[in-house]
Parts: C-alpha cells; structure tokens; sequence
C-alpha cells in the first residue's frame, strides 16, 4: 500500500509537541508534513485527561513556568490561560517522622553545620553547572571526571552530612525520576543548568513548577493537530525507515508506507529502536539508543471535598523524606477557581519500581496514609476520587519525565544526540539544549529540527537554524538573587580547615605565652 | 498474509544459537517450531566467514572451554572438532613502553606492594562472587549496596596501587567490553562468578579461551538450522507480537504473520524494542529493555607470511596496557595445522568507540604501529592480510559481546530478565546463569525457555525445566588451585595494620625494655 507521496518532509512523532511543532513550522514555511503518531492521541507524555470527577487532569506533563518562553509563546497563540500553582501558605518539608512549615524553595536547615553543608551544595552544584556547556556537555573541562562517577558518588564528596545527602537524593528522584547512583554526575549537573539552575529548576513560584494551562497541557498538542488536519496520522507507529532510494520511504505498523524528502524522528532517543532502518544507523547512534533509559515515575492525583490544608495554612506543596512514603513531592492540583480540591503527587524512581507492582487500591491506601500522617489529620479528610499514571507501561514512552544518562555514556555518545543520519533529523525533548526533559525542550527541539530540513533544502541560512526566543511578557523571569551569606559562608570542609588554621595559631599562641610565661623563649 | 499456522512454538531468534538450540529441543519432542531470524545468515553474534586468505574465520564469538559442557555437547552431535588456542611459548605483558614475557593466566607483578594488591584484588572479587546466587544476583546480601556503585568505585575500595587498578580496569574491558565505570559492581561480580571465577574466565588454558572449533563456531547454529530445514525463516525480522487472541500473531518486516500457541524471543533482551507489543509489556519489562545496553567491540585479526612471534618464543597472546595501543588483548589465531599465520586482537569499550569513526585502512596502521613496538620488529613483518568486525553497527545485535547492566538496574529489574509475559518465554545468552555472554548461555537459555513452554504444555514436570549438564570427556575442567600464599597473604592495607601493630608492639615493648632498666616499673 502506498499512501499518495507527500511533498515534503514526514515528521515521526512518538513524542509530545516535538513533532507537531516542527509540523506546524514547516507547513507555515509552505511545506506538507506528514506526522506519524503511534498512540491514538497526540501529546505524548503530556495527556490531559476530562472527565466529571475532576473536570480536566494532567496525568502527564504539566508544570510550566518563567523562561519556557517557546510553549508559552504557543499557548498564548491558541489563546490557552496559564494559572499560578498555589503557593500562598506554607510548604510542608516531612522528615523523621514531623512535619515542618517553610516557605521558599528549599526546606530551611538548623543545625548550623547542616546549614553550611546545604548552602555549599546547592553553591557548587551551580558551579559546577557553569562550567558546561549547555550545547555540548562533553566539551565542558572535567567532562570526562564528572561522567564517570554517579551523581551518588558525586554527593559523597560534596556533602560531609547525612541529611544533606538525604535531601540531595530526593532532589535527583524529583528533578529526572532516577537514582542519583544510576545517574552520571556530568549528565545531572549539566541537566540542572540547561534549566537555570538548582532554584529555577526546583522551584514553584519563579521556578519550573509556577504555573499550568488551564485546562490541560494537552491542549498545545490538540491545537496543533487540529491546524495541521488530515496531515496527522493517528496510530501509526512507525516500524521501518528505509533511506536506501533516493527518496526515504517510512512504513507504519498498519503497513503503510510513506515517502518523504526528509523524515524527523520526534521520539524518546530509546524509541529509535521501535523502528528497523535501511540502512541500518551508523554505530555511535545505533549504541547510544540503547543507553539512555527513562526514568520511572506515577503521577497520582488524591481528590478531597474540601480543600482542607488551605485551611489549616498549607499550600499543599509537601517535601517528603522518608523511605516508606510513596510520594516524593506533592504540589496543590485544585482548579485555579478553588473547586475540585486536589493534591498531586509523584512516586519517583526506585519507589515507582516497588510500587508498581501493587493494585491500584493499595496504591491508594498508602497514599491516604502518609498524607494523614503528615497532615496531622484530626479531620479524617477521605478522598472522594483518585486518578493515576505510571508512565512506565507505556511501550511508546519507555517511562517519563525524560532520558537519563548513566555514567560514562554522555561523553562517549552525546555528540551523536542530534546529529543528522541522512535525510534523518532528530527532535524530541532529550535533544534540546534549554529545558530539555520538558514541553518547552519539545518545542526548542522540534523547530530547531524543523529549520535544520529548511536548511538543507537551502530555504535558510545555517546561521538561522539556532534561534533564541524572546521573553513572554506574562511570565517574566526574575533572577534568583544570592545572599552574601549563601555565596560566602564556608561548606563544612572549609569551616574545620578554618577552625583547624586558627586552632593552630592559638595553640601556637597559647604554647607562645606558657612558653615565655616559663622563660622558655630566649628574649635575645 | 497468513502463512500456514504452525502447530505450536514459533521461536523468534536474533540471538545465535539459543533460538535454534531451543527450536532443535522441541522438534526432538515432536513439536513444530519455526524460527525467525532478522538477518540473511544464521549464528547472530557467532559469524564464521569463508575466504581464500583466511579458509575460514571466526568474526564473533570463538572461544570455548572447560566447563562449557552443553555447547560442547552439541559440537560433539555434529562432529565438529575443538582445538587448543596456542599458549605453547610465552605470553607478553606490554606495560609502560615494554613487553614482559610471562607464562601462566596473569602477568606476574614484580613490587611486593603490587604484588600484595594484586593478589588481593582476584582473592576478593572470587569471594564476594561466592556471596551472588548464580540465579538471582539480585538476592546476594549486599545486592543493593554492590549494585548501587560501579566496578570502579569497587576497584577504587580494594587496589592500593595505581598499577593494579590499571590492569583491573582491563579486565573490565576484555571480559565485558565496557568501562568499570559504567558497570554495575553486583553485575560484574555474578558476571565473573557465573563463568567460574576470575582464572576460568580470564584463562586460554583451563579458562574460556582455551579452544575455538575447527572451521569456525557457526557451524553448531549451520547445523542445527539443516537439521530444522524450512522451519527456519531468515531475513524475517519480527516487528509485532500479538498476544490478544487465543493464539499468538508474530508479524515480521516482510508483513508475513505467523501463528502460534507460544513463543519464544531468543533476542539480547534490548532488541526486545524492535518489536510492537499487543498488549504492551509489563512495566519492569519496559523499562529493562531499555536499561541493558550491549558492549562495544571491534574483533580485528592480523595475517602474516609466516608465525614469526613462535620462532621469537612468543605465543602470540598480549595482554597490552597502553593508552595509545587500539588493541586490549591478543591470542594467536593461526589454524591447527600451523597455516595462515594470524594474530586475533579485540578493540575495547572506550577505545571502540574511539576508533570506529576510522577508516579500516587507519586502524590496520595502528594495529600494526603497536604490534611492530611489542615484538620489537627487527623482522619488519608486513601483514598480509586483514580482517575485522564492528558490532556496535549490527542492528540485530547492539553491540557485543553481551548486555551489560550500569549502576542500580540489576537489584531493581534483574528479577523480570527470564520472567514470561503471557505466552512470551525468553532466552538470548543475557538470561543464562552459566557463562552467560557467552555460546554456552545462549544453549543453556535456550533449552531452558524450550522446557518452560514444554512445561506449559505439561509435557515435563516444572522441576524438569532447569537441567545440569554432564562434564564434557573430551575438554575436562582442571580445578584451579590457589596456594597457601595466594589465600594468605595480607592485603596492602592489611599489611599497613600488621605492620602498624607489630611496630606499636615493638615500640611498647621497647618502651617497658627502657622503662625497665630506668627503673621506672615496679617489680612489686
């Protein structure tokens, strides 16, 4: 069977807005993209979900917030809200069995050497992340030292408390759903930086976490299928690329085929393997698809009647560190007008792995439990509905948020990341160099992808391939200003070499004085 | 397109001889597989290639040996003969710009601190091995914290010396084809376990290299694919299974779908990926797939004129510590009968992907650059002849010779390796418990997968499912024996606290000698 030739350029996309958006840039360029969507939905790893117990959910990506200036530049075109996530009242940060209320975006520290040992990490992490290069990692200066140690072990030489290694792994569990032993320190830190930083990226208010689209992320997806039409192709995986004729010809799993000048692959890079290709991708590629796993995560979403933890002076934002906890983090999932009462939470990581293998009513009921443990719950708050999503069944996402990078292997492979086979182009959020793991690296990748086929068909200059977006007037980013304090207080290994200096020198002092004191000193 | 249904087992191997030896198994209990290979030969990473200047060469997977009892069973039912690797004359150790002959399976180490090291190093990886259930590593008592560092933080916890940990790292790359530091401790050490410990698996004589077969070692997958005549499909990659009928539907590239009562995917459990699961597979499945990447090796081998490394008093085996140097490890690979002269030589991990970008011409001079230094080439030996394979650009293989498991994947997903999805049983070498990686785990994974779906069909007992296999009369293993010395010397940190004892008791001793003769001790 062989569909009539598309003009243009097929776009592959297993992957959210990374494809439809490269669709929608080069049909606006004049040309006729085909997209190829595997699932019967488009959006990818966000999926807005309706229905009359929560209105809309977002089971998938749903967190946007200042700097994502792409996917807010696209929502403000179809004319989709974004909204605050609330975060008036106090965050809860849960450890050793309490509860303690901050505000701000990390949980505050007492013990004075955890304070000092928590400010050095957050410090040398960003510092860390200065030194690489967010378009190519494996140029930065200690590339090869930091890929080849986990971020585990990366943290063991940082970090001289317990408590602050504690919270540093439930940092890497929520920012890439994976182990900080499973993950290269060069990767993370790298992953932290193309997002702005420790604060920027953990952060609700001015952070990655401030907002959402009233109504559903998926929306951005909806309506750009919408606009491209019969041009996107529902349920049709993609199985064979054969670049072999002049030609590339694409065939689906319903044994369709298409033919296309150019093709851009718009999935997870683990996902290319979904596809057998003619000729078969050169070696670098075809090793590095088979590297780069995604993590494991459940979005779980617990509705209340009411809204109780506002009440109480609760935003709803929970930090939670204890092993037997499912959730990781929770933020307030309530519809921005205050109905559908709602908190959503993540099991991240090794906790996704134990936990999937429950039903979903025993999921729920350790959910209840911790939360009314954490909530102090005199209330008896029953949740009166409960939606779930473990991104790790779906055979066309291979897990979300995103790819990790074990060690060793952004070094050795990650120039090959985006690099053209052919007429083959590579989107997708893991090959983005701002946000990637996120709608707007979707976005980033799939237009960059997009004009590197307008490029080789000699309709813009190379130079034009890389553009920078401007700023979105609604949700301006303000800098994270650092404290003298936060810059220059001591980690803990400097604080003993300080307090060993002057130890010294008093002692030396001391023993001066006793020494002269005796007459021991010759006064010549 | 429905091909007449076959009765029962469709057996649907990228994988040597685990598919066909599961095929063959059930054939002999009067079932009627057929076998669906992606490539247009049979052997997958077994490839024996014919030529006037070699007769014969094995491009992948070679070596057999002691211990290795069912490949060799099946060898023996098709009269295909072993012969011994040549280790007649000296072995070279090349190290800081110098060759040192030795005899035996690791290079002597002349510092007595190395030394120390050195034989501490085997001594604790053997022991540590001893604690790994061949069958589930996963359940050792340090699993989570082994699996939770790399081979290399390991080496860095056991070897005082630099040179040690050089050499260890080696042995990293010879026997798995990757980096310590992307490897998995756990994984490494059952790796190593499951081969016999540290000298099988190193070892030409008495270890896994001490043979090859003569005429190459796809014979055994040629003869079984005979035996099993049409019932063998080649250039048939499967790209569907589709378990939501009565029977299974197995679609391949070509649009053929096969029908079957079960199935067994005979793939390295990566290449899972290449096919579209109906219904999707369980999540731990998902996500190992794309969590067990396959090594990077380049198998290159060196025709001389005539074997001018014997008349030197070489074997023509090195074992090469070089940065510089493209190859990690030789043996001789002259035939039998002392015709076409040839060095066989691997292209390791780091140092593959390093190289495969050129050209082979560029390789064969630096392959020649190196071999000229360490045989100090008086002789002016010019190869005549040049062969190599790259398996990192074989897209039905990934990559060889085996799966590897980075950091936290093995305690987290190890126990879903072999697990059955439905109807789907699997095999491939990845899911053996001895010498898995190797020919002998793909037969012992493949008889096995065979007796679970005859176990299915309640044809056997379940306690019949896993079988031992008789010692082969013709290639007997030798225990290897450890002397007094080797099991009681003191690590170097061992020796650090004796001697820090010995000399707090001398100077304690000393001390009251002084102590004494002042006086100062009541004699009361």
């Amino acid at each position: 069977v062989t569909e009539p030739k598309t003009r243009k350029v097929i776009s592959s996309a297993l992957c959210l807005s990374a494809g439809l958006s490269a669709a929608k840039l080069l049909k606006a360029n004049g040309l006729s993209p085909v997209v190829l969507e595997a699932r019967d939905r488009v959006g990818g790893r966000t999926f807005t979900v309706r229905n009359k117990e929560t209105k809309w959910v977002d089971l998938g990506g749903a967190y946007i917030g200042p700097t994502q200036n792409r996917i807010l530049r696209l929502a403000k075109e179809y004319g989709i809200q974004t909204y605050k996530v609330n975060e008036q009242e106090s965050l809860v940060h849960y450890v050793n069995v309490s509860s303690y209320p901050f505000r701000g975006s990390f949980p505050p520290m007492w013990n004075p050497i955890v304070l000092l040992d928590f400010n050095n990490l957050w410090r040398t992490m960003d510092e860390m992340g200065r030194e690489i290069p967010r378009e190519a990692p494996w140029r930065a200066p200690h590339a090869e030292e930091w890929d080849n140690m986990t971020m585990m072990e990366l943290f063991e030489k940082i970090c001289w408390t317990s408590t602050v290694r504690r919270f540093a792994k439930l940092f890497v569990n929520v920012n890439v759903t994976s182990e900080p032993h499973e993950v290269s320190a060069l990767w993370f830190l790298w992953y932290v930086k193309q997002c702005g930083g420790t604060m920027r990226i953990f952060s609700t208010t001015n952070g990655g976490q401030e907002r959402k689209f009233a109504g559903g992320s998926s929306q951005i997806s909806e309506c750009m299928a919408r606009e491209l039409g019969e041009r996107v192709k529902l349920q049709s995986p993609v199985c064979r690329i054969d670049q072999s004729g002049d030609t590339v010809a694409v065939e689906t799993l319903d044994k369709l085929t298409y033919t296309a000048k150019y093709v851009i692959v718009a999935t997870p890079p683990a996902l290319n393997l979904k596809m057998h290709f003619n000729p078969e991708l050169p070696p670098l590629r075809n090793q590095l698809i088979n590297r780069v796993p995604m993590g494991s995560v459940i979005k779980c979403m617990v509705y209340y009647k009411e809204n109780f933890w506002r009440k109480k002076g609760y935003c709803g934002s929970m930090v939670i560190e204890e092993e037997g906890a499912p959730i990781g983090l929770t933020l307030d999932d309530t519809k921005p007008d205050g109905t559908v009462p709602c908190i959503m939470g993540f099991i991240l990581a090794r906790k996704c792995r134990k936990l999937l293998g429950l039903t979903k009513e025993e999921r729920i009921v350790k959910i209840k439990t911790i939360s009314n443990r954490i909530h102090v719950s005199t209330c008896v708050c029953q949740p009166v509905h409960y939606e779930e999503k473990n991104w790790c069944e779906e055979e066309y996402s291979g897990g979300c948020y995103t790819a990790y990078f074990p060690p060793g292997i952004l070094t050795q492979f990650g120039k090959v990341l985006r690099e053209p086979v052919g007429k083959l182009y590579f989107a997708g959020t893991e090959t983005a160099t701002e946000w990637s793991g996120y709608m707007e690296g979707a976005v980033q990748a799939g237009e960059r992808a997009a004009r590197e086929v307008l490029c080789a068909m000699n309709k813009i200059h190379q130079s034009q391939i890389w553009q920078t977006e401007p700023e979105s007037m609604e949700v301006p980013a303000r800098p994270f200003a650092t404290s003298f304090w936060e810059r220059n207080l001591p980690s803990v290994g400097g604080l003993f070499k300080l307090v060993g200096i002057s130890t010294v020198l008093s002692v030396a002092t001391a023993a001066g004085v006793v020494a002269y004191k005796k007459g021991l000193l010759s006064r010549s």
